[in-house]
Protein backbone atom coordinates (compact mmCIF):
# COMPACT_ATOMS: atom_id res chain seq x y z
CA UNK A 1 0.00 0.00 0.00
CA UNK A 2 1.62 3.36 -1.01
CA UNK A 3 1.41 6.02 1.73
CA UNK A 4 -0.04 9.53 0.15
CA UNK A 5 1.77 12.63 1.63
CA UNK A 6 0.38 15.52 1.55
CA UNK A 7 2.64 18.86 1.30
CA UNK A 8 1.79 22.06 0.09
CA UNK A 9 3.98 24.09 -2.67
CA UNK A 10 3.48 27.37 -3.21
CA UNK A 11 4.08 28.50 -6.95
CA UNK A 12 7.42 30.36 -6.28
CA UNK A 13 8.81 26.80 -5.52
CA UNK A 14 10.00 23.84 -7.49
CA UNK A 15 10.27 20.35 -6.37
CA UNK A 16 14.03 18.87 -6.43
CA UNK A 17 15.06 15.01 -6.40
CA UNK A 18 17.97 14.24 -4.57
CA UNK A 19 19.07 10.61 -5.92
CA UNK A 20 19.99 9.20 -2.57
CA UNK A 21 17.26 7.47 -0.84
CA UNK A 22 14.87 9.14 -3.29
CA UNK A 23 15.17 12.79 -1.46
CA UNK A 24 13.11 15.42 -2.79
CA UNK A 25 13.58 19.03 -1.63
CA UNK A 26 11.28 22.38 -2.05
CA UNK A 27 13.24 25.15 -2.70
CA UNK A 28 12.76 28.53 -3.95
CA UNK A 29 12.65 29.65 -8.49
CA UNK A 30 13.96 32.78 -7.29
CA UNK A 31 17.10 32.30 -5.70
CA UNK A 32 16.80 30.39 -2.12
CA UNK A 33 18.26 27.61 -3.54
CA UNK A 34 21.00 25.23 -1.79
CA UNK A 35 24.37 25.59 -3.36
CA UNK A 36 27.50 22.91 -4.35
CA UNK A 37 28.44 24.38 -0.55
CA UNK A 38 26.11 22.99 1.67
CA UNK A 39 27.08 19.64 -0.52
CA UNK A 40 30.74 19.68 0.25
CA UNK A 41 30.12 20.23 3.86
CA UNK A 42 27.30 17.41 4.13
CA UNK A 43 29.96 15.33 3.03
CA UNK A 44 33.13 16.95 4.94
CA UNK A 45 31.51 16.49 8.28
CA UNK A 46 32.58 13.35 10.60
CA UNK A 47 29.53 11.20 11.37
CA UNK A 48 29.10 8.28 13.90
CA UNK A 49 26.00 6.33 14.38
CA UNK A 50 22.88 7.60 16.28
CA UNK A 51 24.71 11.17 16.57
CA UNK A 52 23.21 13.99 17.75
CA UNK A 53 23.16 16.93 15.12
CA UNK A 54 22.46 20.56 14.92
CA UNK A 55 22.79 22.16 11.55
CA UNK A 56 23.09 25.90 12.86
CA UNK A 57 20.59 28.00 9.88
CA UNK A 58 19.38 25.42 8.14
CA UNK A 59 17.98 27.16 5.18
CA UNK A 60 16.39 24.47 2.97
CA UNK A 61 17.35 21.51 4.91
CA UNK A 62 19.85 20.65 2.56
CA UNK A 63 22.45 19.48 5.15
CA UNK A 64 19.86 17.34 7.60
CA UNK A 65 18.81 15.28 4.27
CA UNK A 66 22.07 15.05 2.78
CA UNK A 67 23.19 14.00 5.97
CA UNK A 68 20.42 11.53 6.65
CA UNK A 69 21.17 9.42 3.78
CA UNK A 70 25.05 8.92 4.81
CA UNK A 71 24.70 7.43 8.10
CA UNK A 72 22.05 5.71 10.37
CA UNK A 73 20.33 6.74 13.36
CA UNK A 74 21.25 10.12 12.95
CA UNK A 75 18.94 13.05 15.54
CA UNK A 76 18.81 15.88 13.42
CA UNK A 77 17.64 19.69 14.64
CA UNK A 78 17.75 22.05 11.78
CA UNK A 79 17.28 25.79 13.55
CA UNK A 80 16.20 28.42 11.03
CA UNK A 81 15.65 32.01 11.74
CA UNK A 82 13.21 32.98 8.94
CA UNK A 83 9.95 32.09 9.51
CA UNK A 84 9.05 31.22 5.46
CA UNK A 85 12.43 29.24 5.02
CA UNK A 86 11.71 27.23 8.24
CA UNK A 87 8.39 26.48 6.61
CA UNK A 88 9.58 25.69 3.63
CA UNK A 89 12.07 23.06 5.23
CA UNK A 90 9.62 21.22 7.09
CA UNK A 91 7.32 20.65 4.28
CA UNK A 92 10.71 18.96 2.66
CA UNK A 93 11.15 17.04 5.63
CA UNK A 94 7.27 16.43 5.62
CA UNK A 95 7.70 15.47 1.88
CA UNK A 96 10.20 13.05 2.62
CA UNK A 97 9.13 11.71 5.63
CA UNK A 98 12.16 11.96 7.66
CA UNK A 99 11.06 11.56 11.30
CA UNK A 100 14.95 11.87 12.54
CA UNK A 101 15.00 15.57 11.16
CA UNK A 102 13.06 18.17 12.99
CA UNK A 103 13.28 21.97 11.70
CA UNK A 104 12.58 24.44 14.05
CA UNK A 105 12.01 27.88 13.47
CA UNK A 106 14.22 29.79 16.46
CA UNK A 107 17.47 32.39 16.68
CA UNK A 108 19.99 29.82 17.60
CA UNK A 109 21.76 32.52 19.57
CA UNK A 110 18.56 32.01 22.00
CA UNK A 111 17.68 28.23 22.50
CA UNK A 112 17.75 27.41 26.16
CA UNK A 113 19.42 25.51 28.36
CA UNK A 114 17.85 21.92 27.33
CA UNK A 115 20.21 22.34 23.73
CA UNK A 116 23.21 22.93 25.76
CA UNK A 117 26.16 20.19 25.92
CA UNK A 118 24.53 18.11 23.77
CA UNK A 119 25.11 17.78 20.14
CA UNK A 120 27.65 15.44 18.84
CA UNK A 121 28.35 17.56 15.79
CA UNK A 122 27.19 21.15 15.13
CA UNK A 123 27.26 21.84 11.52
CA UNK A 124 26.61 25.09 9.67
CA UNK A 125 26.74 26.72 6.06
CA UNK A 126 26.82 30.58 7.67
CA UNK A 127 26.54 33.81 6.04
CA UNK A 128 29.90 34.49 4.58
CA UNK A 129 29.85 38.23 4.52
CA UNK A 130 30.59 40.68 7.39
CA UNK A 131 27.87 43.44 7.48
CA UNK A 132 30.99 46.28 6.33
CA UNK A 133 31.23 43.67 2.97
CA UNK A 134 29.70 44.22 -0.58
CA UNK A 135 26.19 44.77 -1.56
CA UNK A 136 23.31 43.45 0.70
CA UNK A 137 20.87 42.11 -1.28
CA UNK A 138 17.57 43.82 -1.03
CA UNK A 139 15.69 40.92 -0.92
CA UNK A 140 15.52 39.67 2.47
CA UNK A 141 16.20 36.35 2.58
CA UNK A 142 18.87 36.35 0.64
CA UNK A 143 20.09 39.28 2.37
CA UNK A 144 19.75 37.80 5.88
CA UNK A 145 21.90 33.99 4.18
CA UNK A 146 24.61 35.95 2.52
CA UNK A 147 25.22 38.85 5.02
CA UNK A 148 26.00 38.59 9.01
CA UNK A 149 22.39 40.65 9.71
CA UNK A 150 21.49 37.98 12.13
CA UNK A 151 24.65 36.17 13.45
CA UNK A 152 28.32 36.93 13.43
CA UNK A 153 31.11 34.39 13.01
CA UNK A 154 31.52 34.46 16.97
CA UNK A 155 28.18 34.59 17.66
CA UNK A 156 28.24 31.06 15.98
CA UNK A 157 31.27 29.75 17.16
CA UNK A 158 30.44 30.95 20.79
CA UNK A 159 26.97 29.11 20.03
CA UNK A 160 28.23 26.24 18.39
CA UNK A 161 30.86 25.73 21.34
CA UNK A 162 27.94 26.21 23.85
CA UNK A 163 25.84 22.99 21.97
CA UNK A 164 28.18 20.88 21.85
CA UNK A 165 29.07 17.76 24.20
CA UNK A 166 33.20 17.43 25.49
CA UNK A 167 34.69 16.42 22.18
CA UNK A 168 31.64 17.03 20.20
CA UNK A 169 32.98 18.56 16.70
CA UNK A 170 32.26 21.56 14.84
CA UNK A 171 32.20 21.07 10.81
CA UNK A 172 31.46 24.72 9.14
CA UNK A 173 32.25 25.67 5.87
CA UNK A 174 33.35 29.10 5.39
CA UNK A 175 35.06 31.77 2.89
CA UNK A 176 38.79 30.56 3.25
CA UNK A 177 39.68 34.61 3.42
CA UNK A 178 38.07 34.68 6.93
CA UNK A 179 40.59 31.47 7.88
CA UNK A 180 42.34 33.29 10.68
CA UNK A 181 39.18 34.53 12.40
CA UNK A 182 37.68 30.94 12.30
CA UNK A 183 41.22 29.75 13.81
CA UNK A 184 40.99 32.16 16.31
CA UNK A 185 37.75 32.45 17.33
CA UNK A 186 37.61 28.48 17.84
CA UNK A 187 40.65 28.33 19.79
CA UNK A 188 38.78 31.17 22.15
CA UNK A 189 35.80 29.33 22.80
CA UNK A 190 37.55 26.19 23.41
CA UNK A 191 37.38 24.01 19.81
CA UNK A 192 40.30 23.20 18.42
CA UNK A 193 40.99 23.20 15.08
CA UNK A 194 41.91 19.19 13.78
CA UNK A 195 41.21 19.17 10.23
CA UNK A 196 40.97 21.62 7.70
CA UNK A 197 39.96 21.64 3.87
CA UNK A 198 41.17 24.51 1.50
CA UNK A 199 38.61 24.57 -2.05
CA UNK A 200 40.51 26.03 -4.91
CA UNK A 201 38.14 26.54 -7.56
CA UNK A 202 40.97 25.87 -10.10
CA UNK A 203 44.42 23.85 -9.07
CA UNK A 204 46.24 27.38 -10.20
CA UNK A 205 43.66 29.74 -8.23
CA UNK A 206 43.40 30.87 -4.95
CA UNK A 207 41.00 29.08 -2.49
CA UNK A 208 38.11 30.75 -2.17
CA UNK A 209 36.37 28.48 0.40
CA UNK A 210 37.26 26.07 3.37
CA UNK A 211 36.07 23.08 5.53
CA UNK A 212 36.86 23.46 9.07
CA UNK A 213 36.19 20.50 12.04
CA UNK A 214 36.75 21.53 15.55
CA UNK A 215 36.86 19.57 18.22
CA UNK A 216 35.71 20.56 21.89
CA UNK A 217 38.95 20.39 24.21
CA UNK A 218 40.87 19.20 21.34
CA UNK A 219 44.85 18.88 21.80
CA UNK A 220 46.59 21.13 19.46
CA UNK A 221 47.44 19.58 16.08
CA UNK A 222 46.02 20.41 12.57
CA UNK A 223 45.47 17.76 9.81
CA UNK A 224 45.51 19.93 6.48
CA UNK A 225 43.56 17.34 4.11
CA UNK A 226 44.49 16.68 0.41
CA UNK A 227 43.13 20.06 -1.67
CA UNK A 228 39.79 20.33 -3.17
CA UNK A 229 40.11 21.24 -7.05
CA UNK A 230 36.28 22.24 -8.45
CA UNK A 231 36.93 22.64 -12.18
CA UNK A 232 39.31 20.88 -14.17
CA UNK A 233 41.34 23.28 -16.39
CA UNK A 234 38.61 22.85 -19.81
CA UNK A 235 35.74 24.42 -17.05
CA UNK A 236 34.18 20.74 -16.27
CA UNK A 237 34.11 19.45 -12.92
CA UNK A 238 36.39 17.89 -11.61
CA UNK A 239 35.65 13.41 -10.63
CA UNK A 240 35.49 14.42 -6.83
CA UNK A 241 32.99 16.49 -7.46
CA UNK A 242 30.76 14.48 -10.24
CA UNK A 243 30.65 11.54 -7.37
CA UNK A 244 29.59 13.69 -5.11
CA UNK A 245 26.34 14.62 -7.39
CA UNK A 246 26.36 11.25 -8.79
CA UNK A 247 26.13 10.03 -5.48
CA UNK A 248 23.69 12.68 -4.04
CA UNK A 249 21.90 15.31 -6.27
CA UNK A 250 20.47 15.16 -9.55
CA UNK A 251 20.73 19.40 -10.24
CA UNK A 252 23.74 20.40 -12.34
CA UNK A 253 26.06 21.85 -9.29
CA UNK A 254 25.33 24.99 -8.32
CA UNK A 255 28.05 28.24 -8.65
CA UNK A 256 30.28 28.23 -5.62
CA UNK A 257 30.87 31.38 -6.26
CA UNK A 258 27.21 32.67 -6.16
CA UNK A 259 27.56 33.34 -2.49
CA UNK B 1 91.64 42.02 -11.52
CA UNK B 2 90.53 38.96 -9.73
CA UNK B 3 89.90 39.37 -5.95
CA UNK B 4 91.38 36.58 -3.61
CA UNK B 5 89.13 35.55 -1.21
CA UNK B 6 90.47 33.22 1.98
CA UNK B 7 87.87 31.63 3.40
CA UNK B 8 88.69 28.15 5.55
CA UNK B 9 86.95 24.71 5.05
CA UNK B 10 86.92 22.33 7.18
CA UNK B 11 87.21 18.96 7.04
CA UNK B 12 83.40 17.81 7.58
CA UNK B 13 82.20 20.67 5.18
CA UNK B 14 81.12 20.85 0.92
CA UNK B 15 81.00 24.04 -0.85
CA UNK B 16 78.04 23.98 -2.94
CA UNK B 17 77.08 26.18 -5.94
CA UNK B 18 73.67 28.51 -5.75
CA UNK B 19 73.48 29.22 -9.15
CA UNK B 20 72.04 32.81 -8.86
CA UNK B 21 74.68 35.22 -9.27
CA UNK B 22 77.03 32.26 -8.37
CA UNK B 23 76.49 32.09 -5.22
CA UNK B 24 78.06 29.82 -3.53
CA UNK B 25 77.25 28.19 0.63
CA UNK B 26 79.60 25.85 2.83
CA UNK B 27 77.29 22.82 4.48
CA UNK B 28 78.03 20.01 6.59
CA UNK B 29 78.35 16.48 4.51
CA UNK B 30 76.53 15.21 8.12
CA UNK B 31 73.58 16.56 7.72
CA UNK B 32 73.39 19.89 8.52
CA UNK B 33 72.35 21.34 5.26
CA UNK B 34 70.12 23.34 3.69
CA UNK B 35 66.22 21.79 2.99
CA UNK B 36 63.99 22.56 0.11
CA UNK B 37 61.75 24.37 2.86
CA UNK B 38 64.20 27.37 2.99
CA UNK B 39 64.40 27.49 -0.67
CA UNK B 40 60.29 27.46 -0.78
CA UNK B 41 60.32 30.83 2.48
CA UNK B 42 62.85 32.71 -0.01
CA UNK B 43 60.90 32.77 -2.90
CA UNK B 44 57.43 32.80 -0.94
CA UNK B 45 58.75 36.14 1.14
CA UNK B 46 57.38 39.64 -0.39
CA UNK B 47 60.47 41.93 -0.48
CA UNK B 48 60.92 45.75 -1.51
CA UNK B 49 63.95 47.66 -2.32
CA UNK B 50 65.98 48.38 0.08
CA UNK B 51 64.15 46.19 2.99
CA UNK B 52 65.45 45.93 6.60
CA UNK B 53 65.66 41.74 6.98
CA UNK B 54 66.06 39.69 9.98
CA UNK B 55 66.19 36.47 9.49
CA UNK B 56 65.38 34.04 13.14
CA UNK B 57 67.98 31.03 13.18
CA UNK B 58 69.54 31.56 9.99
CA UNK B 59 71.70 27.93 10.35
CA UNK B 60 73.67 28.00 6.88
CA UNK B 61 72.63 31.55 6.09
CA UNK B 62 70.85 30.32 2.76
CA UNK B 63 67.96 32.25 3.27
CA UNK B 64 69.74 35.26 3.35
CA UNK B 65 72.02 34.63 0.35
CA UNK B 66 68.83 33.42 -2.18
CA UNK B 67 66.87 36.69 -0.76
CA UNK B 68 70.01 38.88 -2.11
CA UNK B 69 69.29 37.40 -5.50
CA UNK B 70 66.03 38.47 -5.28
CA UNK B 71 65.92 42.22 -4.96
CA UNK B 72 68.51 45.07 -4.80
CA UNK B 73 69.79 46.96 -1.62
CA UNK B 74 68.45 44.58 0.80
CA UNK B 75 70.32 44.90 4.42
CA UNK B 76 69.84 40.99 5.98
CA UNK B 77 70.36 40.28 9.88
CA UNK B 78 71.03 36.59 10.57
CA UNK B 79 70.93 35.19 14.09
CA UNK B 80 71.86 32.08 14.79
CA UNK B 81 72.05 30.91 18.24
CA UNK B 82 74.58 27.63 17.23
CA UNK B 83 78.30 29.59 17.59
CA UNK B 84 79.54 26.57 15.14
CA UNK B 85 77.04 27.21 12.47
CA UNK B 86 77.03 30.99 12.77
CA UNK B 87 80.68 30.73 11.84
CA UNK B 88 80.06 28.51 8.96
CA UNK B 89 77.21 31.03 7.70
CA UNK B 90 80.06 34.12 8.30
CA UNK B 91 82.20 31.56 6.22
CA UNK B 92 79.45 31.56 3.40
CA UNK B 93 78.88 35.21 3.07
CA UNK B 94 82.48 36.00 3.07
CA UNK B 95 82.96 33.86 0.62
CA UNK B 96 80.25 35.48 -1.64
CA UNK B 97 81.62 38.82 -0.70
CA UNK B 98 78.24 40.28 0.45
CA UNK B 99 78.43 43.49 2.09
CA UNK B 100 74.70 43.62 2.54
CA UNK B 101 73.71 40.44 4.46
CA UNK B 102 75.56 40.17 8.35
CA UNK B 103 75.03 36.97 10.66
CA UNK B 104 75.94 37.59 14.34
CA UNK B 105 75.75 34.52 16.93
CA UNK B 106 72.77 35.57 19.18
CA UNK B 107 69.96 33.80 20.63
CA UNK B 108 67.83 36.22 19.07
CA UNK B 109 65.09 36.62 22.52
CA UNK B 110 67.99 38.34 24.05
CA UNK B 111 68.52 40.75 20.85
CA UNK B 112 68.76 44.43 22.21
CA UNK B 113 66.15 47.87 21.80
CA UNK B 114 68.25 48.96 19.19
CA UNK B 115 66.52 45.91 17.23
CA UNK B 116 62.76 46.71 17.97
CA UNK B 117 60.53 47.70 15.32
CA UNK B 118 63.39 47.99 12.94
CA UNK B 119 62.32 45.30 10.12
CA UNK B 120 60.34 45.02 7.30
CA UNK B 121 60.59 41.56 7.10
CA UNK B 122 61.23 39.17 9.53
CA UNK B 123 61.98 35.80 8.40
CA UNK B 124 61.92 32.13 9.61
CA UNK B 125 62.27 28.19 8.86
CA UNK B 126 62.42 27.58 12.69
CA UNK B 127 62.38 24.19 14.55
CA UNK B 128 59.42 22.46 13.42
CA UNK B 129 58.96 19.96 16.42
CA UNK B 130 57.63 20.75 20.26
CA UNK B 131 59.93 18.90 22.94
CA UNK B 132 57.46 16.53 23.62
CA UNK B 133 56.88 15.39 20.06
CA UNK B 134 59.23 13.12 18.27
CA UNK B 135 63.29 11.55 18.85
CA UNK B 136 65.03 14.52 19.85
CA UNK B 137 68.53 13.75 17.52
CA UNK B 138 71.58 13.01 19.67
CA UNK B 139 73.79 15.41 17.51
CA UNK B 140 73.05 18.49 19.10
CA UNK B 141 73.07 20.65 16.36
CA UNK B 142 70.60 18.75 14.65
CA UNK B 143 68.49 18.90 17.24
CA UNK B 144 68.37 22.54 18.06
CA UNK B 145 67.23 22.70 14.14
CA UNK B 146 64.59 20.08 14.84
CA UNK B 147 63.19 20.72 18.00
CA UNK B 148 62.02 23.62 20.14
CA UNK B 149 64.62 23.24 22.51
CA UNK B 150 66.31 26.44 22.41
CA UNK B 151 62.73 28.53 21.76
CA UNK B 152 58.67 27.91 20.87
CA UNK B 153 56.31 28.66 18.01
CA UNK B 154 54.99 31.30 20.64
CA UNK B 155 59.03 32.70 21.14
CA UNK B 156 59.53 33.23 17.79
CA UNK B 157 56.29 34.82 16.85
CA UNK B 158 56.42 37.03 20.16
CA UNK B 159 59.88 38.07 18.81
CA UNK B 160 59.32 38.77 15.40
CA UNK B 161 56.66 41.46 16.33
CA UNK B 162 59.17 43.22 18.25
CA UNK B 163 61.81 43.39 15.61
CA UNK B 164 58.58 44.40 12.93
CA UNK B 165 58.06 48.42 12.09
CA UNK B 166 54.44 48.79 11.82
CA UNK B 167 52.76 47.49 8.84
CA UNK B 168 56.14 44.93 8.46
CA UNK B 169 55.83 41.31 7.49
CA UNK B 170 56.48 38.19 9.25
CA UNK B 171 57.12 35.08 6.43
CA UNK B 172 57.20 32.11 7.77
CA UNK B 173 57.38 28.38 6.85
CA UNK B 174 56.27 25.25 9.73
CA UNK B 175 54.46 22.07 9.62
CA UNK B 176 51.22 22.46 8.19
CA UNK B 177 49.47 20.55 11.80
CA UNK B 178 50.48 23.46 13.16
CA UNK B 179 48.59 26.52 11.27
CA UNK B 180 46.49 26.55 13.85
CA UNK B 181 48.51 28.00 16.44
CA UNK B 182 50.90 29.75 14.16
CA UNK B 183 47.85 32.00 13.33
CA UNK B 184 46.51 31.82 17.18
CA UNK B 185 49.80 33.17 18.38
CA UNK B 186 49.82 35.77 15.50
CA UNK B 187 46.64 37.32 16.65
CA UNK B 188 47.78 37.65 19.79
CA UNK B 189 50.98 39.16 19.04
CA UNK B 190 48.90 41.98 16.73
CA UNK B 191 50.21 40.01 13.11
CA UNK B 192 47.28 39.31 11.18
CA UNK B 193 47.61 36.54 9.19
CA UNK B 194 47.14 38.04 5.48
CA UNK B 195 48.77 35.27 2.87
CA UNK B 196 48.39 31.76 3.42
CA UNK B 197 49.95 28.68 0.58
CA UNK B 198 49.64 25.16 1.64
CA UNK B 199 52.67 22.47 -0.05
CA UNK B 200 51.16 18.97 -0.37
CA UNK B 201 53.70 17.09 -1.52
CA UNK B 202 51.02 14.74 -3.70
CA UNK B 203 47.86 16.37 -5.39
CA UNK B 204 46.34 13.60 -3.64
CA UNK B 205 47.86 13.92 -0.36
CA UNK B 206 47.68 16.01 3.24
CA UNK B 207 49.33 19.38 3.61
CA UNK B 208 53.12 19.00 5.43
CA UNK B 209 54.09 21.97 5.49
CA UNK B 210 52.61 25.95 5.36
CA UNK B 211 53.88 28.94 4.77
CA UNK B 212 52.47 32.26 6.15
CA UNK B 213 52.59 35.72 5.63
CA UNK B 214 51.71 37.87 8.65
CA UNK B 215 51.62 41.66 8.74
CA UNK B 216 51.92 43.73 12.11
CA UNK B 217 48.77 45.85 12.57
CA UNK B 218 47.16 44.22 9.41
CA UNK B 219 43.13 43.64 8.74
CA UNK B 220 41.59 40.80 9.09
CA UNK B 221 41.19 38.76 5.22
CA UNK B 222 43.29 36.51 4.22
CA UNK B 223 44.37 34.91 0.73
CA UNK B 224 45.10 30.96 0.14
CA UNK B 225 47.28 31.00 -2.15
CA UNK B 226 46.87 28.50 -5.41
CA UNK B 227 48.52 25.21 -3.46
CA UNK B 228 51.94 24.15 -3.98
CA UNK B 229 52.48 20.57 -5.03
CA UNK B 230 55.64 19.34 -5.00
CA UNK B 231 55.73 15.90 -6.98
CA UNK B 232 54.50 14.94 -9.90
CA UNK B 233 52.17 11.26 -9.80
CA UNK B 234 55.51 9.64 -11.07
CA UNK B 235 57.46 10.95 -8.50
CA UNK B 236 59.08 13.41 -10.57
CA UNK B 237 59.49 17.41 -9.14
CA UNK B 238 56.66 19.49 -10.47
CA UNK B 239 57.58 22.59 -12.86
CA UNK B 240 56.90 25.00 -9.93
CA UNK B 241 59.77 22.99 -7.84
CA UNK B 242 62.02 22.46 -10.62
CA UNK B 243 61.68 26.35 -11.54
CA UNK B 244 62.81 27.58 -7.92
CA UNK B 245 66.06 25.28 -8.35
CA UNK B 246 67.09 26.02 -12.02
CA UNK B 247 66.91 29.69 -10.93
CA UNK B 248 68.59 28.64 -7.96
CA UNK B 249 70.20 25.90 -6.85
CA UNK B 250 72.12 23.40 -8.50
CA UNK B 251 71.83 20.84 -5.74
CA UNK B 252 68.58 17.98 -6.04
CA UNK B 253 65.99 19.52 -3.75
CA UNK B 254 66.58 18.13 -0.47
CA UNK B 255 63.73 15.78 1.11
CA UNK B 256 60.45 17.84 2.48
CA UNK B 257 60.03 15.19 4.64
CA UNK B 258 63.38 15.29 5.99
CA UNK B 259 62.68 17.81 9.16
Amino acid sequence: MTKILKVEIKENETIDDLILGDLKIIQKRDGFRFSLDAVLLAHFAHLKKGAQIIDLGTGTGIIPLLLSTREVGLEILGVEIQKAIAEMAQRSIALNALKQIQVINEDFRELGREHFNRYDLVISNPPYLPVAQGKISPKEEIAVARHELKCTLEDLIKAASKFMVDKGRLALIHRAERLAEIISYAKSYNLEPKRLRLIYPYLNQTANLVLVEAIKGGKPGLQVQKPLIVYNEDGSYTQEILEYYLSGVTNDPASISGR
